[in-house]
């Protein structure tokens, strides 16, 4: 398991920073599914940073499909995708080798790898590795799409500032398509990038809440112990970097709820048996119901910062002072934006291989 | 793999509420572990309800360990327990079989199993299914005991009566052990009571949110994709019926703070570079550092409530209102501390076990 | 993984052989598919020694389902099937605990597990377990029914006496069903049972060649890396203890041929396209063609034998002589074809699920 | 699982005959074994073409690591190898597209794939894709090395030419590396490379066996169900394209043996307790002894053959004559020695990491 995620179609993600590339191989496609290059590029453009809220690091995210696409669709064998490394500065990471950085995973790996890992830019760790995540996720999110199902993500906040709640999905989901900053009240917008600002030029950096919605999943998806779709999702949105919570439906606010507002009533609704409300986020016992899969995710703060920080130099084994050098963001939210979506695709056509199983539809 | 959970030790789960028993398998354990009966039936005590706020429905909870064990240890092949089910009263569910309850999995298992489904008491999507779980976390925990780990949970909250924070982890989880229902300081637990009693009395539920503990556990546990701490933690959590948000070390509050407020400056201590801090929980890029693990778990209120609630009759596909009988708890909360407990130490002994393997340590 | 095999179904094994029960859990099925005890009985009863050619430890096997069924169908939620070990009489190995039994896993079970093992008749490797691996099997079989596949197990060869070959395969299968000494040609059945007598009277063993045809199963299931049906079923078929060969189609006999034989040619048949003969045995790149697969598994000799043998007496650490008392088969040949059908059936319905799904086909 | 192996170490293969590259990543390796790109390049040469005994097609097999080695060592997380495809001639396939060739998989993946696999040159089911295997596999050696365990395969048998048997294990697995044409008798390779070119001249092509031993491998690996030693090994070597059969030890010659000959009697040997025959080679129960490792591989003639066959047109729907163009072999058993002896390393070192765990043994 460990580098691979998924029982019917797995990814396998390789690579490091400062490494020749990132490597993600996606297997136990559908044979027939269509493969837009086009389509990637754009889920990596959402994710690539750009403007003064993001890194000046700037990867051209060029990518080249090796494997498991031919005359344009899904073989149903392994889909290779490599994404080269081009703007790697390794010079900014030598001087502190030894002074992990506060935040980050410099020293658990240390302590993991014994010492050999490759330290630079936080190697293996490095967020760079979620742009494999994005690429093998676009083409998850086109195999969903065959299949009439829709993901979209907002910034619900960002330090202080909050979007406006979803309303009709539909809608909202179309709305947020293609937005490299997925606001839904674009009033809110331009507090948020104030609030990134200010931390910027405070050496400093910003944390946030994303909110998902995923719509025209139908139900019986999820396993009752132990894949259900929360255990399957949080176990891949967990492993995106920044992430220290989820919750589904309305998660930590249930906790304070009785019984009966938290239970959503079965209504009839145009011959449909659904729910009258959905505060538990399209999953009951940890399948689909058919309603919209709803949660949040918060991103910690970018622990990247140019400010004076106490760490310890692991060679001389005393404290220092470290200062954060090279390039990074004073905010992530927005760019990770996309990464929930792409992880959010990844498990959820696994969860529907694993039921509808992955034989081709049509006869080439 | 649907209903067994782990890599390296693995736990395969069956059973429903009204079938002869529930089976738990446990595989992977090292051989040679002392494996305690009297420390098992403890555990499932505290799972067991009692008084009024907990369901009438009183199991013995009596329990067999039919394989893995030898001479009072594990001797290394698959560990099973079986627990049978004596108290179930079948008729009570009759009458409801085509009305699914709110917030319950009915509905969900229908469309997921076609009506196959056992569906009496919820079936294999009963919380009586955790009974499993405690029993062979049990013996994970006695497994973990020997590395010197230990694990606690308390009730943070139960509606919006909230427990003090954790502050000495050693004395707190030494306090915590044993109690059924665990809280820090004694003075909110009969405050918490008053709103169980307050939700009972209105034929109704409530929820809460569980926090929990881990020390003794060393640095280097967890991988970076996909199976970090949090990921594999919150895989099983959520597995959990009631769970519907988990978060790490500060959480969701995380998303409000700036980077250098959220990142844990390393500092020596005692010759050990340890954190001034611990707002990431004890897990950086997905790795233990050494430092207490901290969790929290949102648990919503019991689905089953007295009170009229609005459902469709699946048979005869319209609208129909729905009073739950049986027997259920108006609170869950204290009850499901030991389920997170149990959780915790199969997740963590299955990543220790990941890097250290599982050979004797001694020969016979 | 470890004790659980399979992908989409998966099996999950647990039990020793003088310990309280053999316990099995099945999960993965599609729900709906129909259970009947009386069909598992029997295929328990083609395993269960009888006459002079087998151990005169008599179990009844009896069992007990106590998950996954419901008013006589799978319910989609894990099968546990129980079979308590009634007839085990512990005292016959006491004395030689620290006298491992040459062509046993004695002294490889010692080893592993460090002295921690159940040693009483082999423990957790004794060839009872696979009572488990049958019960579980029947109900392969009868899910892979439901598609129209067949299988079936003849005794090849026992020591030099071996039988015809497979013919016409629909009547040869249905001739084997119910067999518990499964022959092609019953005039070779007498010479075969006294090999098996003159061995029993030296207090020695035999061994012998089982030969299995599936029929029935469509093409395009199998994976070409790493799970090719030969894989798959090789994995589980060395599971089976005494099992030291496994070939497919002409196997071995394919090194000594030119391509131009071994090559099955395409020909038009009722207008499907069929390979002329089946060298191959049914699978081609590991993905099964739709013609019959073929295999065969040799069985070694059992290692309990009455003769005197050399060991070595682990306690002392010094050489030793061992008569091997107890009770035990001169020949389990025939005893393992149910064995090797049921494997059959497990390693294909997973191959099945994988491509297929496991969605329930009607709607109860 | 599908075209990932292994559970502590895990390799995931991608890549088609007439892609871009093949592409194999390595994971769950221990941080710091030292890689040699020299000893990768040495054992790709032993499985590249050579001379009139192989396809004149004559990669390159240059090959970049890419991810999971830093400064001459692996770090611990998952290790990419790409090798490109340079030589490829996709025309020579595009007429044959409909003409399924006898013993290839070409119908088998139009049925599985139902047309839109990458059909040229056998695409994801190629021997190519092999080199994958012998680029990871010689880094599992390297690992394995430093545990003192050596890997030999000789060539037993092509057609009807036989090799001498295994003799002092020490002295034959040195004199056989290295070799591209690995025979223990150098008197018999002249004979057998006469049998191939006297079945390349005729247009045809020859089989033969492999036999491989591995010495210096400790008791105490693999797993009784279901992932014994023969399991695993087997479920990878039968993944090699043209893998009919395998046996460990005696394998079917056992079951023409009584059991007082097959057994392997336990001895004292230097204060070590052996056993003084071999013929269960080295695994009982399914676990390694410490003996040497033995087993056989039946490979079955290259299914290409310049030879008239008889096929169907795929595309018209009725029967065709095909000749197989394009560059070919007469003979893959000698190549195949290098595939089998990295399947080996793969499946050891995985079975060993699973009871010794990963974790790194210095701290750099």
């Amino acid at each position: 398991m460990k580098n691979t995620f998924g029982n019917s179609v797995t990814i396998t993600l390789a690579g490091e920073s400062h490494g020749e590339a990132i490597v993600v191989i996606l297997d136990g496609l559908r044979p027939g599914v269509k493969v837009s290059e086009e389509a990637i590029a754009a889920k990596l453009a959402l994710r690539r940073p750009s403007g003064t809220v993001s890194t000046p690091r700037r990867e051209a995210d060029d990518f080249r499909i090796v494997s498991g696409v031919f005359e344009g669709r899904t073989t149903g064998t392994p889909l290779t995708i490599i994404i080269p490394n081009t703007a790697k500065q390794s010079t900014d990471y030598e001087t502190t080798r030894y002074l992990p950085r506060p935040g980050h995973a410099d020293l658990t790996a240390l302590i993991k790898y014994g010492g050999f890992q490759d330290y630079r830019g936080g190697g293996h760790f490095s967020g760079r590795v979620t742009v494999g995540l994005v690429a093998a996720g676009a083409i998850a999110e086109a195999a969903l799409c065959e299949y009439g199902v829709k993901i979209g993500t907002h910034i619900a906040a960002i330090g202080p500032v909050c979007d406006r709640k979803f309303d009709d999905l539909g809608t909202d989901l179309a709305g947020l398509a293609g937005k490299s900053f997925p606001v839904l009240d674009e009033d809110r917008e331009e507090a948020m990038r104030r609030v990134i600002e200010e931390a910027r030029l405070d050496r400093d950096s910003v944390g946030g809440i994303l909110e998902t919605a995923v719509i025209g999943l139908g139900g019986g998806y999820g396993e009752p112990w132990f894949d259900t779709v929360e255990s399957v999702l949080s176990h891949i949105l967990f492993a995106i970097p920044a992430v220290k919570g989820v919750e589904f439906g309305d998660g930590f606010a249930m906790a304070a709820m009785r019984g009966s507002e938290a239970n959503d009533a079965f209504v009839k609704q145009k011959g449909c048996t659904v729910t009258a409300t959905n505060h538990n986020g399209g999953v009951n016992g940890g399948i689909t119901s058919g309603m919209p899969i709803l949660f949040r995710c918060a991103i910690k703060p970018t622990p990247s910062i140019g400010k004076e920080q106490q760490t310890v130099d692991m060679k001389m084994g005393k404290e220092a002072v470290l200062s954060v050098g090279g390039r990074h963001d004073p905010c992530i939210v927005h760019r990770a934006a996309s990464v929930v979506n792409a992880c959010t695709a990844l498990a959820l056509l696994d969860l529907m291989t694993m039921r509808e199983g992955n034989a081709p539809k049509e006869i080439g």
